[in-house]
């Protein structure tokens, strides 16, 4: 059903958001980092791209990373597949109509 | 249906062919990079390898690449989900049409 | 079935649980990193993150991290999509049981 | 079918082979690299951890990178996934063959 697809995006957005805001007051606080490049930090490692620019450098800001990047891809993960899951489901559901 | 999947293809990659353009362009002027580290720098970080030897340097080139990144990794997972699915539908076509 | 999601989950935290204590405890010996260096390095490379601030420096080092990274990334998808599945189904059973 | 599967795996892993060798070859010649450092920024690449410790320095070199990324992206992407759905077909295969 595309509502279940639906609620399921909506689910991880909520859920992203909550831990994209924790990790960036999270960094702010622990590495001493401007709320921009708290925030930067954050979305590079969920993303799993790591630059390498601004990381982690005390051991309880490096141990807040290791707890963030496997929660942040798994939602991540979950998230792409329900994006990718309902415009299919959507395209599906547009033809089935059509006829 | 074969054919719905080839145009989730089409329709991807014509996506990301968008996105690179504007992602190489955005970077060329926001980062005053040339043509080519521009689109090094964007592959580089839409494929989330991030070597970390071209990186955004301004707070504005950033910005950017936090817009592009989950953009271009919604669309990258996308495209890859398609051309697999393609793959496996066209075996198994192939397989029926041989019986 | 939820109850074989559930197995598929439990099998890939083992096995990702196995690797990771291997992976540290190797780094460990083999770059002589202190325990948390290893852990974070081990972490950092699983997740492809790739920082860069802590690598592999010695050949064997590397050699290793090129063992790792593969079986790690193959352990990681499995267990993401597990996860993914798992959530997916229990709120379609518990959707089914509501009825 | 569990026997598709498998040649889809087998496919892959020889895909991966070629690949991986043509890249190795490529980055000893064009960035004039040892062959373990070739290989070791292949598999870094390719796995998209890109540590940036040893990364392609001239243009032909980050040429060469930019095209075997995505390709070599899209092959591990199947891979991972065929090696995914044989384990969780082969155990579905074995339940029912208890049955
Ligand atoms: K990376
Ligand atoms: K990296």
């Amino acid at each position: 059903d595309i509502r279940i697809r639906f609620r399921h995006i909506l689910f991880s957005v909520i859920a992203l958001v909550i831990l994209i805001s924790i990790a960036t007051i999270g960094f702010m606080n622990i590495e001493e980092l401007s709320f921009f490049d708290a925030f930067y930090l954050t979305i590079i490692s969920l993303m799993t791209v790591g630059y390498g620019d601004i990381v982690p450098e005390s051991e309880a800001g490096k141990q807040f990373a290791l707890l963030l990047i496997p929660i942040g891809a798994a939602i991540v993960t979950y998230a792409l597949g329900a994006v990718a899951s309902y415009f299919i489901e959507h395209q599906l559901s547009v033809k089935v109509w059509n006829k």
